[in-house]
């Protein structure tokens, strides 16, 4: 898989801060390249995620939008397959290996109840179980399974902290 | 795997209830038996996390503590092996067969920094990637990965709520 990006649905000020903030941690920490915000441009949080970025390196991009369908629209004219998290998905189980056959993936998740047009605009819903579930989670699980784990052992260029060997704990 | 228990250090009054509340959600979506919050006894989290149960199904138990340290010397004596998240651990590739091969397992995640006991107590500090993380997202690609995958289809008993393939959107 060449790019992965993450369109986060329905961010709201203050309330969402910390959840998104969970999830752009994640995004970065797992592979994805990019995280879109819908919704409030929280200023706060891409400084706190920049800030990440710039000790523990790689290439990760916070930017926000006031529309998810301008997103999927233009990510599609890219050529991204377009999917979304949801309980009322695809079992994941079932659909994994058809998506890692894609090279740009956009996968939204929501947070509030997200409206019938994103299942609609989607090229594939997809539940990481048919539980009540946290995005967050269900996201960590989405990605680390298109990678197949190898996420877990990438190095990040130009990191100014890094762990190493020498820093594990038994 | 028969029994995974996860313990969530830290929690604070408000401040937290929504990222524990993401914690529990996945340790129950992702098959862990029961969570044990250590720090603000917050009844209404568990309420709410109670009524998943009752209209999702399944076992899943929220409970209290005032001592990480006390529970941690429970599950040791009921014959758990002990594993905490931390960047500071033995990468997850590395060890997870070996986790796999006890049949109880306690899994501790943190909030706040956590105290260097943790550490030591500990037969095992895992890290989930070496990067900055979420502890929702953690420990969503642990239970996924000690369980294969095959939580994700897991039926949940007495639930009076249910999804099945007719509510799938494409």
């Amino acid at each position: 898989m060449e790019e992965i990006v993450v369109l986060r649905y329905g961010h709201r000020p203050y309330r969402d801060i910390r959840v998104t903030s969970h999830c752009c941690l994640v995004a970065r920490a797992l592979g994805a390249n990019k995280i879109v915000i819908e919704g409030f441009e929280d200023k706060e949080l891409k400084k706190s995620i920049d800030n990440v970025v710039k000790r523990w390196g790689g290439k990760f991009a916070v930017s926000f939008t006031d529309s998810w369908l301008k997103e999927v629209k233009k990510f599609r004219e890219k050529g991204f397959y377009i999917t979304h998290l949801s309980m009322y998905g695809k079992p994941f189980n079932e659909v994994v290996k058809s998506i890692r056959k894609n090279k740009k993936v956009l996968v939204i998740i929501g947070s509030q109840k997200v409206e019938i047009g994103v299942y609609q605009e989607s090229d594939l819903n997809v539940s990481i179980g048919k539980q009540p579930h946290s995005e967050i989670g269900a996201l960590a699980v989405y990605l680390d399974r298109l990678f197949e784990g190898k996420e877990l052992d990438k190095k990040f260029k130009g990191a100014k902290i890094e762990l190493t060997e020498k820093d594990e704990k038994k």
